[in-house]
């Protein structure tokens, strides 16, 4: 067992893989993530792909808190909007083969119009509430899936999502553009980005033909793939600020994130003169993990090799 | 060699392969069409797929116009609207290591702004003409790659493309709906297709949102996968509709495709009380593609085993 391990905390949201290795006080002594390759891990494979990803850590019974699964009809009920972030109490236990792992998955919270299923990303607000229980307004968290969470008196009251980055990369894979969102984004050329937004933005109606034009500038040699690349991820983040507009204008507001992402979305919602704080998204997932393993039942048994 | 075969037609746009043996007067006498794989075929590749699947036509030297390919750089010089569809007499010999094939290749028409590239679609255009030479107008040509393309004094004017058919095709596998476009809509869900044309339409900025609703609406089993898959081409068609208004709103309008393309497009246009007549893509491609093998030039001798 890795020294002073307690638990271990899973996220499989949206084709990642995310495990870490956690001490009694919450404290990280180790992480791994992974591309899960799968859009929507079943609760089948958790087990094969935490021990793939993390057996070395595992030498006893260790309790496991999985989330990001999907599985509506699974052991954890989807719960439904408006409701607090769903926390150890609302958690299930999740048959496992290896006797050792005592895992419990967190449940998908659902939205019936317009019909949206929050897996893990809930987990973050969750955690951003920790530290800001009063806060009323608007948390953008962008991704693969980007989601906008209204939340108000503690709960989450709607929610809106956008395939912005899953869009993205598969524009670029099919593009030639060669480059996922975690690269592409590294140092993307800002110019090319803000002219994407405010394109994407003012004239949402012509994206499906914008992407062709960038295909065409692409053949004809005219912009580099670096701006290509820029100019794309600005334009899918333009139409997602003119889509998500009611969520963030006039709106108290928190970006959700990593870097660089957080920042290309604050400066986008700054070009709308739209002020955006701008919070560690691994930090709020952990802080979230962290609240929803201490309110897990202690009397849930799990019942094993099943 | 096929009998009575006197020359091969092949278009290679967007993934697809079409190759055609035709008479000494342009008689259909055997086809063959296959998914290339690849977005944009290059010259080099051509001769493979043409021996792969039409192979066994030939025995003896025989002429074989190309048109599709990208190649900007390459023989053909691509040709800058406005301009007539180019001919054969555009068509540069195209390199072959196989010396029974004598190859030409059309060009490529390319717009400044927007950028844009037309591969072979405008082919089909040029048969259109060949027909109806006082068209005044604009031709829709729905596919991978949508195109509407305004015609005016026998020219090609200015073009606006959308990428329609490839992003429904990648988004379906993204949501594993599981069908590629010619499969998806052989007998569509009509009134699914429809409420999706009028939310793309009236509601553009909300695309990459109304997909993951999608998503959602299927992980909560709310809905079929083939009302799924025609509200999603629905959705794609009613933005590149919302896109493309200039050029249906108030225009003497054609759809050219393969039905059931053509139908879909036709009744999304009678939706915003647009009235737009219906013309069969193969034909117009192949009466383009005998206009230009009678244009070629006789003396642009093919120089071979290079």
């Amino acid at each position: 067992m890795k020294p002073g391990i307690s638990w271990m905390a899973v996220d499989v949201e949206a084709g990642h893989l995310r495990i870490w290795a956690l001490s009694a006080d919450g404290a990280v002594l180790d992480r791994v993530s992974a591309v899960s390759g799968v859009a929507d891990v079943r609760a089948e494979t958790v087990e094969a792909l935490i021990l793939e990803h993390a057996g070395t850590w595992i030498d006893g019974p260790i309790r496991v808190l999985v989330s990001g699964l999907l599985s509506p009809s699974g052991d954890a009920a989807p719960v439904p909007l408006p409701c607090a972030p769903p926390d150890g109490s609302h958690a299930r236990p999740l048959a496992m083969k290896d006797p050792r792992l005592r895992a419990y998955a967190l449940p998908p919270v659902v939205q019936s119009r317009p019909a949206d299923v929050l897996q893990g990303t809930y987990v973050q607000v969750a955690g951003f509430l920790k530290a800001q229980s009063q806060f009323d307004g608007v948390l953008c968290l962008p991704g693969a899936y980007s989601r906008w969470v209204q939340v108000s008196a503690a709960e989450i009251v709607s929610v809106r999502s956008f395939m912005t980055g899953a869009l993205f990369d598969l524009l670029s894979d099919d593009l030639g553009l060669g480059a996922y969102l975690e690269e592409a984004l590294t140092d993307p050329d800002r110019a090319s980005f803000e002219a994407g937004v405010q394109d994407g933005l003012a004239r949402s109606h012509l994206l499906t033909s914008d992407i062709l034009e960038l295909r065409a500038t692409a053949l004809l040699a005219r912009q580099t793939s670096e701006a290509a690349r820029a100019r794309l991820f600005g334009l899918l983040v333009g139409v997602e600020l003119a889509g998500a507009r009611p969520y963030w204008l006039g709106q108290n507001l928190a970006v959700i994130a990593t870097a660089p992402l957080t920042q290309l979305y604050q400066s986008a919602l700054h070009m709308q003169a739209v002020t955006a704080s701008c919070v560690d998204g691994e930090e709020m997932m952990l802080a979230g993990l962290r609240a929803a393993c201490a309110t897990l039942d202690p009397d849930d048994q799990v019942s094993n090799g099943r």
